[in-house]
């Protein structure tokens, strides 16, 4: 699913799970990590990471980041993206966090409508440096 | 020097340092968290948060995250911001991480040029939801 998407087909290696199960433990060993799976009738549906970062500014603030949502084609326009982007809005709130952040692909133009529906605003540009 | 910015004015509190004393445990209990603070003859002159971020997509790879960067406006054009951001794009590849990204606010604009002059490209819209 994290393939079938114009960004991650140029990304991803779904031939090759290794990279993805050591990534899966870092994920579990780690407390301020969640990793979100929809599964609807056995199957894959969806996903989201939602990790808790502390920080120093804006008071001590602890900011929460939403990553990694895909929906799988089928379920496109089902409410199923509103639904995760809605429970990891109530899990930072559960966690006392002050503010939910993302950053969106300046391409994905139906996500960013999306977003600001949802009440986020496109307040930052987002810098990205590949190493 | 958080306060002493055109946004930081606005959320910061520097007559009460309590909650920065309790994001300061939070963030030496992390191991993921790093926060780097300039000193020249005494005096703090720059801040900057390192966050690793473990991740799932892109072949399950490792980001790191920037922020809280502020440099003391007497050492503005003296080159110790792009030490500070040097130093963080160097530890985020010790650290094995494929990705550094960061959100800047709109109107930063001279930020943003300072970035790009460093390698980063602006790719990403950065949303934010107060809570």
């Amino acid at each position: 699913m994290l393939a079938d998407d114009p960004l991650g087909a140029r990304r991803e290696s779904p031939d090759d799970l290794a990279p993805y199960r050591a990534a899966l433990e870092r994920l579990a060993d780690d407390p301020n990590q969640h990793l979100v799976v929809a599964v609807r009738e056995g199957r894959v549906v969806g996903t989201l990471q939602l990790s808790l970062d502390p920080g120093f500014s804006r008071r001590g603030a602890t900011r929460s980041i939403i990553e990694g949502v895909r929906i799988h084609t089928d379920e496109r326009g089902s409410g199923l993206g509103t639904q995760l982007i809605e429970w990891a809005i109530g899990e930072s709130r559960r966690q006392d966090c002050q503010l939910v952040q993302l950053a969106s692909d300046t391409s994905r133009v139906d996500a960013h409508r999306f977003y600001e529906r949802l009440g986020f605003t496109a307040s930052h540009v987002g810098f990205k440096l590949q190493l």
